[in-house]
């Protein structure tokens, strides 16, 4: 292992003291303050972008990953207020969230602090650096930055203004460390830091996820594929159901939290699928089908269990008639990424079956697979949204970045009194 | 791989599903029929511990060992309480935690889920066999269990008896499956589904879990070592002090909530720590200590970092005189194990600092190390004390083997309405 890596993140960790000792006052002004300096330092970032791009273009990135790479003035006020939206937020450290006196008279409360280091290993997108290193500073960890090596001169840039920021606050710019050399072998290396890294979080595509799920020796929160599944119950409402399918599917199809499949009970199906086809026809959407939609419209290309599995991130939909809620949790066992479910139904037995039923991150009755998103639920901002069981579930805010410890406050309580 | 394991991972897997939606009631009268069971089947256990320790004798196995593999009705007894105490605790499933209604009008709770197979690898003692299973279902979960060889024969013995409860209950008793060929090569078998394993917990010696933490595919939640410090602040009320340490050192050393070094202010050196030698003496505690100490008493055998450092799990102490409570913060730092730590002091301004200033998963004011514990402190009992700061930090009661999910009810909201 090169000691490259292992530099950054002793001198990250020894930064994080800081971070967590300064006072909540400090680290709100620290994150509008770098707010103010990506603002500031708009010009530079913008050039650095047009650098990335062009270089992405000639080795022949695709528009997708051109669109997220792009920057815009527009965009970078949206990471200023994003992070202004993030200072705002209630301070989450030292919060006593719970506090219970023991029979012996001690007291006992639970406290929040900090994870400690955590390392962000991500694509494309350049706001994720800016806003992972704003949650990250708010909860009072530091943060090791690993974008992608399409957008290096873009988040060398906004580093910058971080560490001006960083610097202004009187706090050390090694808080927020970007690994700036992006051969693989240093995110090896990185994966391999289980004494210095708290937790990981990988964003990005399948590969890229599987990539440190499999190499890690850290902690990671995994973010993984959303195969979101819309269950249209016999007892929908049709219009709330054909607008929560448009919605889901036709307003942004390369997201996680975009429709793959929609499922329809048997009964309703002769009424609403005719009406759903005509819908996603008319947004362009490529309809992959069972036999039962393919009677309603023979001209739907048949699904296979491919279709059923994959997430298309694109203008294409699963759809499947089921026989009844059980044959519809099934499917979503067999075929789901444990990401967003919705049920359209007006019946309150079934939605409640649905959600008992379903063990996915966020389960929605009668509203949009789209809502599953930091902001969209109240967390102000999210570093992402987790599929892994363990710790946070759903999208990750401030408070997923924190931990909840025992403090005790005694008068001298033992034990085993022993007789002096 | 064989499919030894797999193929009780997947069974186990799939019996999950009925412990989880089963009602609460069916879980505590599940919990209390394994308590029943237990002292039913006494007998059996009793016979089958003894057949374990008499092989384990034969292997030359060492005091320790035998102690926490030994069995006597008294033992079984306080194993079926442990688990009536995990019966009668409120139930965590469904539970909505928070609730908050968006501007939209969506209502967005947070729920409680099971985490979903939960794999303990374990050592010696076999009343963690009968408590794991009970807070693994009581949460929801399915449970495998591994636990040390040479407790094959009374973990067979316990099991039968929660096989038993579980069918009593209409549940599948696949739901708490012990790994029975305890094969080294199986437990790395295991390591790797991360298909169907939602979190390992290694509970037993480092060794154990350095083995656990190396080889893992699944998501690991640590009990390393309890390095616990006992810091006598210069304005320590001394008889505090001395009971403190006497609790926390004497009264069971091979715990990992033991005191393993006691950090004397310098200020107070000269008062306490000859009581401090005295108290130690008496109960048979050997001190390596510093320079200082030792200019308290020239029989003190002098302290190695190895020492400060160690886990002795024994009747020995390591000494050290901190010229002030930065000093203190800064041995902690360097040698803890984000166990315990435990500050004696009358100055709530220290006290604050040292609260601050440590980011173990229990630290106490004026109270004994001895209480980080499940039941010590308020959880009812306890699966492992986590030193990982992630998911849970400090012991894990019922709660920690459960999750937060989303659950958002809505009146078919969309996130970008389009014109019809």
């Amino acid at each position: 292992m090169s000691g490259y890596v292992r530099g950054l993140a002793l001198a990250a960790r020894e930064a994080q003291v800081a971070i967590a000792s300064s006072d909540a006052q400090t680290r709100r002004g620290l994150i509008e303050g770098m707010a103010a300096h990506l603002l500031a330092g708009q010009q530079a970032i913008l050039a650095a972008n047009r650098e990335d791009l062009a270089k992405a273009t000639a080795n022949g990135a695709n528009k997708g990953t051109l669109d997220r790479l792009a920057l815009d003035p527009q965009r970078v006020q949206g990471m200023a207020d994003a992070l202004r939206e993030v200072a705002a937020q209630t301070d989450p450290l030292g919060a006593v969230t719970r506090s219970e006196t023991r029979p012996n008279g001690m007291v006992v409360e639970r406290q929040r602090i900090p994870l400690g280091l955590i390392a962000m290993i991500y694509e494309a997108r350049p706001n994720v650096t800016a806003e992972a290193a704003a949650l990250c500073l708010k909860a009072g960890n530091a943060v090791l930055l690993r974008g992608g090596s399409e957008a290096a001169a873009t988040n060398a840039a906004i580093a910058l203004c971080l560490h001006a920021a960083l610097r202004d606050a009187g706090l050390p710019a090694a808080a927020v460390s970007l690994v700036t050399d992006i051969a693989r072998e240093h995110v090896l290396d990185l994966l391999q830091l289980s004494d210095l890294i708290d937790l990981a979080i990988p964003r990005g595509g399948e590969s890229l996820i599987r990539f440190v799920a499999e190499h890690a020796r850290v902690p990671v929160i995994k973010h993984y594929k959303g195969v979101c599944h819309l269950y249209v119950d016999r007892a929908a409402d049709l219009d709330k159901a054909l607008g929560l399918l448009v919605d889901g599917k036709a307003t942004r199809p390369g997201v996680c939290n975009a429709l793959e499949t929609l499922l329809v009970h048997r009964d309703i199906a002769p009424l609403f699928l005719p009406r759903a086809l005509a819908a996603l026809r008319a947004h362009s959407v490529e309809v992959r089908g069972d036999e039962a939609t393919r009677t309603v419209d023979a001209s739907v290309t048949p699904a296979s269990d491919n279709d059923y599995a994959a997430e298309f991130l694109d203008l294409v939909l699963a759809v499947r008639v089921v026989d009844d809620l059980p044959q519809a949790l099934a499917h979503i066992a067999r075929f789901g990424s444990d990401h967003t479910e919705v049920i359209v139904t007006e019946d309150a037995g079934a939605a409640e079956a649905f959600v008992r039923g379903t063990r996915s991150s966020a389960v929605m009755v009668n509203a949009s697979s789209r809502f599953n998103d930091g902001g969209q639920l109240g967390l102000g901002a999210e570093i992402g949204i987790s599929t892994t069981r363990l710790h946070a579930y759903g999208p990750m805010g401030v408070e997923a970045l924190t931990i909840e410890r025992f403090v005790v406050r005694g008068a001298g309580q033992v034990r085993h009194p022993i007789p002096s």
